[in-house]
């Protein structure tokens, strides 16, 4: 027998073995797990809170005593800091199915009402966020324009309008920060979500040619975007707050040098001339809009759910967290991290989830995340 | 007896006979990790991967069969991915003990070499960036300034500059997404950072006061953090790309109806007036900027570590990517995702954790992560 054979064997052996354990362990943890549903019970029955620290903590210091080493110690602690965690999971769900969910009370519609309805979005005509308006709204609803993200959001708290159009994310530039904060800042719920391929052109006046360009106007991500077609000319860049501003003054100066990139949409808005077609660098550049609405409402094909929470500043805290995610079956699709203003250096973190907030898996898990984080909030299903 | 002294005993009574469960599981777990140390040795002799997927799936099949319901087929799937997940970590330290851990080869240094050096910032001076710069390398170092973050990080690799400044996080608005996607575009390493107190004064030429003002020259940025003090007037805001260009921009101009917002050190610097001090909004705002060198160094009294990563799209990933973090102890003080590059919605992961390259329990983070996540890269340990 040569030597590799008998490695083979030894290998063989020892995973026997663990399999012998491992069937020892299931039975434990489902005895385990029964008396869990007792303890259920009798929290419920007393109104006793699902998360007891200090139990938690002895019991930790009790079974770490037992460790013969300092490495089995550090398992330990791990192995039943996750039991425990999946018996609270599992008592929360107990819980939610006595009925005690009543926090999530969106409003299921089957259609979001575009009738009469006033939409406001930031920019001017032309701008992304007017396209995105169009592409979900259509030509005729009563639209208008506001100077800023949170003008937009003030006039749906307010009543002045009935949605606002907000971009949230760039598959190449990220996340749009200060709309996520004005998410925290004002309880309005995002109800459904668009993406727009974004797609520069350059525009100039009439008569206008490449040859006599001296001045680009747009906005700095788009310059960004379109750098692999500025690097063969030397143009000076000037930014603006918008492409669609961009493309207006480039309209005023009435100047044959001057040229703006933005969406090919604005030539007719403006009366410009496009220059050149698709000079972005990427295929896939896309920016995904919001739809937020005052009201707690949620289409009934809603399929995302965006919550956010802090968590303690302590080692792990995140990783518990994401848990109740993962153990109920929750897909996360994305997670952001905020500064939270006024505390330097700390973090309020944004999870995107797949589902409805009225699923099973999904209720306990933001039960969870509820009992567990802080300041934990959906801020919409969409 | 009351009732309520009943339930009392009845939760005694469960407890004792989990904590007899407890004791039991214990004993198998101890068992068990000691058959991983046979396994390891194994491996090592072998060099087969730690990681054996197509075993691990077997596994959790076999085990979840024996399951009674659901919920416990569930939960005993959590339980196994948590049990091999440790197994996999406790080979990952055997082997690092046997000193395969030769990937993270970073100098230690006693101090950065601050002498004859030459030092790369972006923007003009007068930026926070220079006073980074200043604040770290002092007054006499030989400093020059470079119009975009991308031409700082090409003259360190190119040798043009031993060190750049670059900025990459403010505690307001969170993340500098771009020098995100620079550190990943670059080899460069992070071996310092610097946090700056961000200051602004409102600067105006000689002569010139509040009542006159007409229009306001800054950062974006740096007037939204002025927002409650320009409320109070009714001036045109006009966009710059940086404090300092507005305050160069002011005094070039010489007409006492434009002011700049910028830090108070662009008085001297342009010869301009302070017309009203520290006017914006936050007590706490900082800005956290990072020092990169080309060279793979490290001070021997760093404590955070940069790391970054892809992982798999599906559900869990990012989660079991964490544990590695988490299982061994390592804090996390910070994580951000980004875009990946023409690849619409998925992400690469940034998490900032404290201490050394060469500590043991983040040697184990490390080669785990390495193992198991995608193009995982070390960006500095400072």
């Amino acid at each position: 027998m040569s030597n590799n054979e008998e490695r083979q064997l030894d290998l063989k052996d020892i995973r026997s073995e663990i399999d012998v354990i491992d069937k020892e362990l299931v039975d434990l943890f489902e005895k385990r797990m029964k008396l869990c549903r007792d303890v259920a019970e009798f929290k419920f029955k007393t109104g006793k809170a699902v998360l007891d620290r200090e139990r938690e903590n002895e019991k930790l210091a009790t079974l770490t005593s037992l460790a013969k080493d300092d490495f089995s110690k550090h398992g330990i602690e791990e192995l039943f800091t996750q039991i425990m965690s999946m018996s609270r999971k599992y008592q929360y769900r107990l819980l939610a199915s006595k009925g005690l969910n009543d926090t999530l009370e969106f409003n299921f519609v089957d259609r979001l009402w575009k009738d009469d309805v006033k939409v406001a979005y930031q920019g001017i005509p032309g701008a992304y966020s007017h396209e995105a308006l169009r592409s979900y709204f259509g030509e005729y609803v009563e639209e208008y324009n506001v100077p800023t993200w949170r003008k937009a959001m003030e006039d749906i708290r307010d009543g002045r309008a009935d949605y606002a159009v907000l971009p949230i994310e760039n598959s190449q530039a990220g996340a749009v920060g200060d709309v996520y904060d004005l998410l925290m800042e004002f309880e309005n719920y995002i109800v459904k979500y668009v993406d727009i391929k974004i797609n520069h052109a350059l525009l100039g006046v009439k008569g206008a040619n490449l040859d006599e360009v001296k001045t680009v106007y747009s906005h700095p991500q788009a310059i960004m975007q379109s750098r692999e077609f500025l690097e063969k000319y030397d143009w000076q860049e000037v930014a603006q707050s918008n492409t669609a501003v961009a493309a207006k003054k480039v309209s005023e100066l009435n100047d044959k040098s001057k040229v703006a990139i933005a969406s090919i949409k604005n030539a007719d808005i403006y009366g410009l001339e496009v220059l050149a077609e698709h000079i972005n660098t990427s295929d896939v550049n896309t920016t995904r809009f919001i739809i937020l609405s005052r009201s707690k409402i949620c289409k009934k094909d809603a399929n995302k759910i965006l919550i956010s929470f802090e968590v303690a500043h302590e080692s792990g805290s995140l990783y518990g967290a994401l848990s109740h995610i993962i153990y109920n079956d929750v897909n996360m699709t994305k997670i952001e991290s905020r500064p939270i203003p006024n505390k330097k250096w700390q973090y309020r973190f944004f999870v995107e989830i797949e589902g409805k907030v009225d699923s099973p898996g999904v209720v306990n898990a933001l039960r969870g995340l509820n009992a567990e984080t802080i300041n934990m909030r959906i801020l919409g299903n969409y």
